[in-house]
């Protein structure tokens, strides 16, 4: 390899971090081209959310729809580990980034990755359908290898908690309308509930769709990628861990454990045993 | 201490952790009273953060000003460590959680928590003209505390990049505006412009007010305490961090380091040296 | 400012990030000056440490007293807010670098700092009692300005579990013996002592130095500073961490909460409520 | 199911959490059923560190070759992006737990995990060979699995920075030592040399170990799973963590960026454009 002249090496320098998101400037701030300063006031926050992840503005039936699922799942208690851990960092002293680092961090594939696996799962099935043109069979079909590859529980249905998960219905009909006046497809709609069917087959009680399943319907309508509707869950649920660990400061407490010292935990290990004088070598 | 009954040891393990944000009983989700369902598709995102993180829904005005100081700092760049290191994280096969974890942990004291710490000297600086009704006064006096106190540079003035910071304007037009038709009280915007006289005071450039203060001002008129502010700053930065991340993923890249390879690093330490045989005991 | 040209800003650029730790050029790796080769099965971790941190290499008798240190600090079980918040991440899905993330970022203030601020305090009253001569009233005045400031209590004395920490006189006596042997200097340990009979002076019960008293005066004995000293307690926690982590992961369990559903939280918001029909404007 | 008793409820609970690992009483504190004072300034820090990983004391061979390991994977200089990372977090505010916390939760698959990948590559060969009889076999076998699988690099192999490791021939050194007395089996350092052969066949340059490939060797010959082994890798590189994040504190800087302002980063997306005044619906 030839030398490089300064000049060469400080050009590609200056394009080791490039993006389409942002160009700032002395005295400007544009966003996907957009002055910043035009935004505010007049482009509201769902409306430049979607701006920064998709890069242009979304039309009012979008982030209609979009605001619908970024508030159905704000929150969902105590009980959420990332609710718990929130607040068991501000009773150690972090602050309120740490609070939410430490809480966001376990947004995982178990806890609020099922709506990411979810959507993966529809757009299977979308494609399979396009494919064959017929729902029923793609669904069928990509439940069949999921049920294959070991996958016991399909992401985004039943919940350990709720029989009927009271944010479901609430959604679908918006999407529902949403489809009939024709700004979106519909057809995601469809999916889910087709796959609703499939998993409640035979089963003494329906398995029914959850917030994972039905926000998943939402996204894949708005054409976002599972990666994003990963991101966009976390957004959303950022608040209820905001509100938890600025509650849980006001509440005070000190280096508080998951339970009470009167409850503790089990110590299942050895019993006592000393020090040996002399080890293997 | 007499010994705890079972039924008194399992009801302080049930107030263990307790909270007035959200009611979650089988079937059902109560956000500060209100049926999640209820709030879907009726109540805005922004009006959702207001409602969780103060327990009320917010009127129309004070919503609106919240969602354009939640719109004004959602980025400011791949310079921007926080952005700098969602990027990063990507490239070393972190998740989104992840990604968006390492870079929300950095938005601490001194990158984002300045509108936190310009917050408390609004407040302070109104306490004061509360006190002694003169507002030139309590400014003189605050800031001179925190001179006294070593504090150089007043946290929400004055910027490293911009000379005048284009989000300012902007946002203050809309405090007056809110001001003029009473839906916010307007003393937490002559405060922040009393700050920026008196620190340009016999400067050749004046010392102009920039996000951080813009913020502050808005926050304090909404009356979110200081806490709140960072972490409502955090929320909307996490919009940046996370579509940065995101593009870092489209974009590939393995392991990527903070500069380009032919640009490295200075070693300044000691010249190679061999381990010693004996070390002191 | 003159235009600098490519090869001044190339100068600039590689000098942004530098550091005297290491030094990696192709095939050659020198930590502190040491070929890592020539480190790797000749001189041990907790050797590497302080090398690392100090910049030289310790004596026998300075890695000993770190060593105890840091095999002291490991654990203190899964009632700890950083333990369980590494046990519930596994249980979301992160892997082992996202739990012990999100549990070292908790090692804070509170839960892990009061080491820092006991350095801190007996640093004060080293510096006091250099100047008096007087180690009495060195202690005395230092106490006095905590208390002055509104410190209840004194980090690094008293336990909210053990009555006499288990650890405190094994690690005493360890630096008795390396300052009867001239090893170090053993003031630290006098004023360690001497805050524990301050503290205790007119109680019921003695107020015992605890595990961060003992460590900070291990830290200061070695001439840490308070913050490495912090720095140093996370790497010994971080054992701990990892061992409940992997044991977690090998237990099992999905998404689990910081109580078992039987428990539950307590509600004591607001009573369930209508979304209004109309708000302020 | 009938309602559970009080006395039952309260045994749930306090087996919620439950650890073999360290059992926490007044006044005492036992890490696998050894006293922790009968361990302090008796046993080392690597030698506890496998206590609480493994359950038992290791032989003095198996802590060498584990503190060989540990002390190989501390630090790979500012270029690495964990490294990288926990600078710029410090220049935000963060305190060491911050900036050790955000650095450690990216050692992820492509940073740091790939010993782990590794580690399980030569478990399948090992198995494989154990099955067959014939190494060379086991590895052409895997081998074409991973290429089958899309695998590009096989992780602990090649290096983009080093053409010869030297932390590799050092590492297999004391590998083979420990093999030639007995004190471990030797047969993954076979796999490991044989794994290199296979992938450098036919290239025109030998594509050697790297340090993942040979703490691998270390880890799988110690017993250590997969999981554990980027354990460890994590404890190590804390070190180097910690090291920088602390120098980076006495350099000073404030919200540093990745790369100096004269640098700065490459705009490509859109052009500035108007907001429009009315959007689809």
């Amino acid at each position: 390899m030839t030398e490089e002249t300064p000049e060469e090496v400080l050009a590609e320098a200056r394009r080791w971090w490039h993006t389409d998101i942002i160009d700032v400037r002395p005295g400007e701030i544009d966003l996907r081209g957009y002055p910043v300063q035009e935004l505010i006031g007049t482009v509201g926050f769902v409306d430049t959310i979607w701006l920064m992840l998709r890069g242009e503005l979304p039309s009012h039936a979008q982030a209609a729809l979009l605001e619908a699922a970024l508030v159905a799942s704000v929150d969902h208690g105590p009980q959420a580990p990332s609710i718990a851990i929130a607040r068991m960092a501000t009773t150690c002293g972090a602050r309120i980034n740490g609070a939410m680092a430490s809480a966001i961090n376990v947004l995982d594939d178990i806890h609020g990755g099922p709506g990411q696996q979810c959507m993966e799962i529809y757009l299977q099935i979308d494609a399979e359908a396009e494919r064959t043109g017929d729902l029923g069979e793609a669904v069928r079909r990509v439940l069949k290898r999921q049920s294959d590859a070991g996958v016991a529980y399909i992401p985004g249905f039943g919940h350990r908690f709720h029989p009927l998960d009271p944010r479901t219905p609430r959604l679908l009909s918006l999407v529902d309308a949403a489809a009939a006046d024709g700004s979106v497809d519909g057809r995601f709609a469809a999916i889910g509930r087709a796959v609703e069917d499939a998993i409640s087959e035979g089963k003494s009680r329906r398995v029914p769709m959850n917030i994972d399943g039905a926000t998943a319907v939402i996204y894949c309508e708005l054409g976002f990628t599972p990666e994003l509707g990963r991101g966009v869950f976390i957004l959303s649920r950022s608040v209820g861990i905001l509100a938890h660990a600025h509650e849980q400061m006001q509440q005070g407490g000190r280096i508080k454990g998951p339970v009470p010292k009167s409850i503790g935990y089990t110590y299942t290990g050895p019993a006592r045993r000393s020090v040996p004088n002399e080890r293997d070598k």
